[in-house]
């Protein structure tokens, strides 16, 4: 694809002007600058205009940017034209927690179906939703097409989850469980690995003696 | 303090590379290089000596790094010399799902804490825990000296939430409520927003049509 070249810091602001982008048009605004995107989100004016070209020439200089042509234009390279669907498979807590997600409206996503392998779960209600039984994902999935897959299951059964996924034609994958799953080459796995996000922001802890370098 | 500078991207493979060397040393060997160090953690070897190279010289050229003193270097670094202390506050769903969450034993993090401000919830066991009440947090905090915080709140609790901990002492937090918190200069915090992570997950999904570029 043409512009995979952007590195991932890249991406995630992407989706980070998206948001402040539609915010904007919502509020009638029809261009904005490179500044005005910085005063909203934070990010530095000449790092907005260097992500954004990336993806070719949006904005004219000293005319900044047309908001709804760069709204669809960031919504396309980032794949969410429309709604998402979202499936999860594992209806232990972090799965419930999920669907209760109220992040979720209003957002790019919807939360399509949650299956699971327990006899004693499937069927029943979670929300909105029913507990399916993790056996019927190829054919259910068939109707339903979705092709965002979240895994919340213990690490064990991971790969039987990501397993099913892939037979079922899951693209991209999230996983929150605690084990690394092998993919095909053409499925993308993003590992949510919470200690590592904790250690990361350990590093922000004030520490009370200066680490001597050496 | 002296290594603020590093890009954020190097801090969370700062975390990576001490999983890694963490393994080797168990597994006996003293000394290692930055290539296999690539070979473990999949990150090229220019990067590593790039990463490692903010934080001062620890390697000597053509001999490489002796592991045991780069992996306190880099526990040091990111303050993880002794297993840190966690709370979170709220007990629900995801709340319930961390105290469980395996992925902590054998971490840099142990589970110490957990509150609630429900009275129906507030004495009850989780796991190991006993939900306390987040109005004792100052005074149960003087004595567990707690410094990393987790929030899984509904969002029109995280602030309050936030708000104790930083009467508390806790000096970063991880903040999975949908909603934005404000914190003292001192005190760091992480937003965890799950759609931002799914968006940049759709960006790799294979595309049906390439999106133009104008």
């Amino acid at each position: 694809m043409i512009f995979k070249q952007a590195p991932e810091p890249t991406i995630g602001r992407l989706a980070i002007y998206l948001r402040a982008l539609r915010t904007i048009l919502d509020s009638g605004v029809s261009t904005v600058s490179s500044a005005d995107i910085e005063k909203i989100t934070g990010i530095n004016s000449g790092q907005v205009r260097k992500d954004l070209s990336y993806f070719g020439e949006f904005g004219r200089p000293g005319r900044g940017y047309s908001v709804e042509p760069l709204v669809n234009k960031l919504a396309g390279i980032l794949g969410l034209h429309e709604k998402q669907k979202v499936m999860i498979v594992g209806a232990g807590n972090l799965g419930t927690a999920l669907v209760g997600y109220t992040g979720f409206s209003n957002s790019d996503f919807e939360l399509a179906a949650i299956y699971d392998n327990n006899f004693n779960k499937i069927g029943r209600s979670l929300w909105h939703l029913e507990i399916l039984d993790i056996e019927n994902m190829p054919s259910i999935n068939r109707e339903m097409n979705v092709n965002v897959g979240i895994i919340t299951t213990p690490g064990t059964a991971a790969q039987y989850a990501a397993d099913k996924m892939f037979e079922s034609g899951v693209k991209v994958i999230m996983n929150f469980a605690p084990a690394r799953i092998n993919v095909p080459e053409n499925v993308t796995v993003r590992n949510v690995d919470l200690t590592q996000e904790l250690q990361i922001l350990c590093y922000y802890m004030p520490k009370e003696e200066i680490v001597e370098i050496k």
